[in-house]
């Protein structure tokens, strides 16, 4: 077993192996980075910028000193690939594993998340699409109500929806010397009865499938687009019939003009394809009005 | 194994006496019935009378026509003495876990709870105290804060606090034909295991302790109460005397006059001792000016 693998101390792994084995498990999603989610949890509390807080997690020791493996989301594509490889019993090909870091996550997409009645995560997510499967490490607007929602500072939970037994959810401290320990202690204890019992190893190998690995243009999903622009006549309009014109339906505007005559504009949109998102964007920023795309965070209710 | 026992699909049973088997498990704190956490949630989000939201849940088939077991805290009880087994490795009385129901939960309680900054649950609390073990269900005021207070509706959660571990939560469908079912041909599987090992049984019975089961007079919590008197002078000091008389100490009060010429009077206490707090209410309850003692909820932190 590799219990202490993600999720420090939290039982997971042998929970999707034994108890859930009847369930096909449809999806996983995971707060998996103690350091990321810690960083997240201060920034909205508190309003602050990454930068402030990177630093306040390095004094703290939640951050290390070359954070890279944390903040780009390296560690959490390798805890989302071991996730996925158990929960869809098929070997999952980290590299294949999409990810992007929290390093541009500012506090104004935190304010505006709140506004919009979501929080941003550093979300592991990983999904059965068109009989292959596909996982993805990105922030994440999640919806309040979500129960990852309220996981906090350097907590760890990982939700799944299995087939039979619906939506289930996994909560504790995702490292720790101690918490990691525990983990470890329950696998030497399992190998003490596999020798009690005669047993040579109880749980064995259950990657027995072959799904192929889907790349991000199979992802569907809303969006969060947050967009600078000069404060003139029709530059809603034109950003619009760029969205719909690679069919991205907008869901929800807020239009707010600044002090420098710029206009910040966030679109909450309804299910669309990456890869029109990504086109309908290319589209948005070569219009001489837009000054810049701040900030594309993808959604999941 | 009996995973479906308590929590209904959820893992708990196993990743106990397995993951968690290096841990002294010290406290296991559960919301493991659907109907009375369905039907606190509703009291709470639309302001409902209990009996009116019970009638609610009947018609939906949350609760049964004859809901005893469920809402005077039986099933609960059952739940809970399974968990504290597990949990303390030394098998628990039933008939010795103290419950309490949710039948005299009041709007105003509920009110006056999120005023607080708590919400009201049913929940099952099995603590290792004094060199024995305790159990006991009752409504409980649990901050907002706690991991459980946001587990709503038909769903269930199990919390527990291991020495290594740390906290841990398990969450999700309690109960439902498929749920209970995942969790039924999950323990199938580890037959079938077993079986494929030549092994007789990998989890044995994990209660190889004795630990005394004590009573109510063990527990020290904090306090809500709430307390109907003739709205006169001198009325709250009378009451406070009596408190104090039997060492419990006040952490916070409000006081509101009604249009009926009585006083309301909520009191959230420090630390107190169960035989403190019920000498102290009885001696209340004998002044001439104390209508009624409407409530008496514990507090759990």
């Amino acid at each position: 077993m590799f219990e202490a693998s993600v999720g420090g101390g939290i039982p997971i792994i042998r929970p999707m192996k034994a108890c859930l084995a009847g369930n096909n498990i449809l999806e996983v999603k995971g707060i998996v980075n103690g350091t990321t989610n810690y960083i997240l949890t201060k920034m909205r509390e508190e309003g602050l910028d990454f930068d402030e807080v990177l630093k306040d997690a390095q004094a703290k020791g939640y951050a290390e000193a070359d954070p890279t493996a944390d903040i780009e989301g390296n560690d959490a594509a390798y805890k989302t690939s071991i996730l996925a490889s158990i929960a869809f019993t098929s070997r999952m090909d980290v590299s294949k594993v999409y990810r992007e870091g929290i390093t541009k996550i500012s506090a104004e997409d935190m304010a505006y998340a709140e506004k919009l009645g979501y929080v941003i995560k550093l979300l592991g997510i990983a999904k059965q699409v068109d009989n292959g499967m596909l996982a993805r490490v990105h922030p994440t607007f999640l919806p309040v109500k979500h129960p990852l929602a309220s996981v906090n500072g350097v907590m760890n939970a990982i939700w799944l929806k299995g087939d039979a037994v619906g939506e289930v959810m996994f909560y504790g401290p995702g490292a720790g010397s101690l918490a990691a320990g525990s983990a470890v202690v329950g696998d030497v204890i399992d190998i003490a009865r596999n020798i009690n019992d005669g047993s040579t190893s109880h749980f064995h190998c259950t990657c027995y499938e072959r799904r192929e690995m889907l790349g991000m243009e199979h992802v569907t999903c809303k969006n969060y687009i947050r967009i600078l622009a000069n404060d003139k006549p029709r530059v809603l309009a034109s950003i619009a019939t760029k969205l719909a014109d690679h069919q991205v339906s907008i869901s929800s505007m807020i239009q707010r003009a600044r002090p420098d005559s710029k206009a910040e504009i966030v679109i909450l949109t309804h299910m669309a394809k990456e890869p029109d998102v990504a086109d309908a964007l290319e589209a948005i920023r070569s219009l001489p009005v837009v000054t810049e795309i701040c900030s594309w965070i993808r959604v999941e209710e």
